[in-house]
């Protein structure tokens, strides 16, 4: 068995950990952060970091209506720019906490005043040294390169993140997720029969929307390196301004369809999709029965809406990247690759 | 011949147009901004607009310090939610100024006191109704459903924007891009030369970095829409976390490649696109003679190097982007694809 279906299967324990033993630290600074309140956010990352920061910049905007934005570090590392932070949060996210040039993001930050945050898995990282407040993935080591339950790991710590910021999270609404986590990890053997239809695909287009919009980037970046298939990844409304002309018979198409207020601009891409003579496979739950009546699917053997002040699909994404994982896994081993040692990459990828 | 490409051609005269006829515009705002500086800039598009304000995103924070964010247009048609805008500038940039939902943001934010701004090529369009100061990309009517002048146009708004905003550019400076604009449209036969090499090329990475990131997005858009590639966009930092592994022996890769700050990471990736077998393709000019040098390269017949207070490439973007365009143009025709109306696109795209 690869490293990477290991770790894809510690997730629930791994979320459930990173819930216990980070509250108490999230407690404290939403505390200080009440009298604090930042003007805008900044959240630096590369990578699979920087996927889980394009849920975090959803999340935070929806649930505080505090401005995120989406770090572009060659603007310090490259062109030495003094952009104005002083009165900004900037969250830094890194699995090992050695990303140089989202390390330098943050460290030019603090030296104007602003609030720092570290997420890590690496307790001992230059990240965890450099930021003022350190919230710790509880992953334990990741060793496959191909990371998953630091990603999922990271977006509980950005659940965390909106609760100290005044979202109307409740920590038990995410004492939940771990549970439709070891719900997800159920599929693997549905996903294990469904990977070898896919031996031979080149390229495909992921797709979602929204709060899902990062799972697309995630689950795109894993068949990229774990099964080396040239992976697209769009927005649904992005998609229709130009690249959907690529679509053409037989062209893969993966999306994240959850309930909830993307599923009306889902179901028109879905049938555009199939009158273009694509052929599309949903990942979605219980609670979305149009979308698990689909001629392919997955959906999460659970209900995952949640009815209450936030968006109804708010805690789908960790549900739904594991059954993405779970195929990539899969995937890699029909076509007879290691994901766990994808050519030309390690764990630690230094910017050039 | 296709409209595109006689658009393609009328790039000198519109980007001289704009800059005559909107600087008086300019001007005013100038005044108006130094009173009155935006604590942040939220920069709202969709498709090819979208990619002139991932351009946007980088020219501002490096030469004004003010921090930019590219809005996510569904927090607020989708989620519905409230982003504390007040002491924003929000800039909405759309060819036809009926982008739906990028015109939502704009008025959300109005509503909240920021200042507005729309970039449009139609004067009469929602858009310039909408926005409380209104600037035209005068590009005269674009016919083709593949944007090219309207593109460069945007561009050339967005940095006198940055004048506006007191960003050490100079209207002199941007006087000089129309020529060069001239000197890429010089190299038409050369591309029409190229492009059948790349007849039966299926899919494609395009990479840039720091002020020429967005170049990769439009870049891969064109092959995208007009030549049905499937054409991936990447920095080349972001490349190095995952998607490198995709590269196999013959892999085609075009990269934007400037002198300057963002040269000696490019150089070294090249280097690794070689050892892995991959051909690459370089956009350069005269200034960047390394680049030149490479066994595949198409070099702008200009030195297009800046001194001064800027970076060294801040004028390369547009001369640029119109190999990139022509190639995409050349290849279509290859392909015997109509640019001008490519399958499932319309000129004004409707978000679901």
């Amino acid at each position: 068995m690869s490293l990477m279906l290991a770790e894809i299967r510690q997730q629930p324990d791994v979320l459930e950990r990173t819930l216990r033993q980070e509250l108490r630290g999230v407690e404290r600074l939403r505390k200080l952060l009440a009298d604090r309140k930042p003007r805008f956010i900044i959240l630096a990352a590369r990578g699979t970091s920087d996927n889980a920061a394009q849920f975090g910049r959803y999340l935070l905007e929806i649930t505080t209506g505090i401005p995120v934005s989406l770090a572009a570090p060659s603007i310090f590392t490259l062109y030495g720019a003094s952009v104005s932070f002083g009165d900004a949060l900037v969250v830094a996210i890194s699995q090992s906490g050695e990303s140089t040039d989202t390390n330098l993001v943050l460290e030019r930050a603090r030296e104007q005043g602003a609030l720092t945050i570290g997420i890590t898995n690496e307790a001992k990282s230059s990240l965890a040294k450099l930021a003022e407040h350190v919230f710790l993935v509880r992953a334990g080591r990741e060793k496959s390169v191909a990371a998953t339950k630091t990603y999922s790991g990271q977006l509980m710590m950005l659940y965390l993140l909106a609760y100290a910021l005044g979202a109307a999270i409740r920590p038990d609404d995410l004492r939940r997720i771990p549970d439709w986590a070891s719900k997800s990890l159920d599929l693997e053997r549905d996903i294990a029969e469904l990977a070898p239809r896919y031996r031979f695909m080149d390229y495909t287009v992921v797709m979602g929307r929204g709060l899902n919009y990062a799972n697309a980037f995630e689950f795109a970046l894993k068949l990229m390196e774990t099964c080396y298939v040239v992976a697209e990844r769009f927005s649904s409304a992005d998609f229709l301004h130009g690249p959907i002309a690529i679509v053409e018979r037989s062209f893969p198409v993966f999306l994240f369809a959850p309930g909830g207020v993307t599923w009306p601009s889902m179901l028109p891409m879905l049938e555009m999709l199939k009158q273009a003579g694509a052929e599309t496979l949903v990942i979605t739950d219980r609670s979305n029965r149009e979308a698990l009546a689909r001629k392919h699917s997955i959906g999460v053997p659970a209900r995952l809406n949640y009815s209450g002040p936030l968006p109804e699909e708010v805690f789908t994404p960790i549900p739904y990247i594991i059954p993405a994982q779970l195929f990539a896994a899969m995937l890699a081993a029909e076509k007879g690759l290691d994901p766990d040692r994808p050519r030309g990459l390690s764990k630690i990828t230094l910017t050039l």
